[in-house]
């Protein structure tokens, strides 16, 4: 399994790392399969989507704002909206690889999503080979 | 990766796949392990579940419309809401596979999600091998 | 594929199944690459999130609930909540496994979601092979 981190700069957040989980998958030597992009984290999670109008982002963010209760919540941390929008996104996302190349539709880019930053987040890659 | 096109014919719409994934699981000859049924577009998705009674696809739809906003939304397309649904439904799903075959749950079906069509989408199919 | 049963006692729960998941990928001599958990069923899911304060349990129960509604439905069981929660959440979720080991984020822990119980589900667990 191979990592990088991400500081992110506020409370939500979409942080394009497709380029991190590129390198991340040269390193493991991964040809053929699928790279399972995960987050070790109950606060984020990782969605794949169009990474080429930044406003799409901001318009993910905000839909799912909308969707979530501000409380009251049980959770005595009071960040329980964050928690439900990892388990909205989840943990991890596959991104198919062939030829040793991350195959992506078109508009497609990897994010961390960031829930209850600012925080230093983990971000681990694992190749899972085809047959 | 085996690929397969499907033509929708809505904006919206859920369109059971499941035949076309079990002869993609054919071509690659997988044995065991889990097929990854991915989408490469950002407003269309996968998803898993029941395929009898077709009255649950449109509830499934009605639930995903309800519960996105309209807008107004900062992606000058205006089509964010179907962004968002992908996000929740997810570019991949995988199914299980034993002995050659997809092993669905008695009412499970595999459905590609359409959230801004009519359009023709492709679907990838990679095989990952058991362990 | 390993499989286990979970008994749920109430309409709606997430049950910790760490510990079977783990027990199921030392029966399969799972070494590393990835665990697939997943429920075949139309109305539960797989999710990974917080366990160590069950109140974030509860809080996510209660959120998923808040999101949808209660109907009316086209679909004649009256249950299609629970379908869409269960798309919402996925029918699988992937664990990293390394040496043998999950390896899970210091916080999360491995739940099946019930959304239409009390019920007896399946749970399988597929190992997917690094490369």
């Amino acid at each position: 399994v191979e990592r990088f981190e991400v500081a992110t700069r506020a409370r939500r957040a979409l942080v394009d790392v497709t380029r991190d989980v590129e390198a991340a998958c040269a390193r493991l030597g991964l040809r053929d399969g699928a790279a399972m992009v995960y987050v070790p984290h109950t606060t984020a999670g990782v969605l794949i989507n169009e990474g080429y109008d930044p406003a799409v982002a901001e318009d993910l963010l905000a839909a799912l704002e909308a969707l979530l209760p501000r409380g009251p919540f049980r959770h005595t941390e009071g960040n329980s909206d964050a928690h439900a929008a990892s388990v909205l996104v989840g943990a991890s996302a596959l991104v198919p690889v062939a030829e040793g190349r991350l195959r992506l539709g078109r508009w497609q880019r990897v994010f961390l999503c960031e829930f209850d930053g600012p925080r230093t987040r983990e971000v681990w890659v694992a190749g899972l080979g085809g047959r």
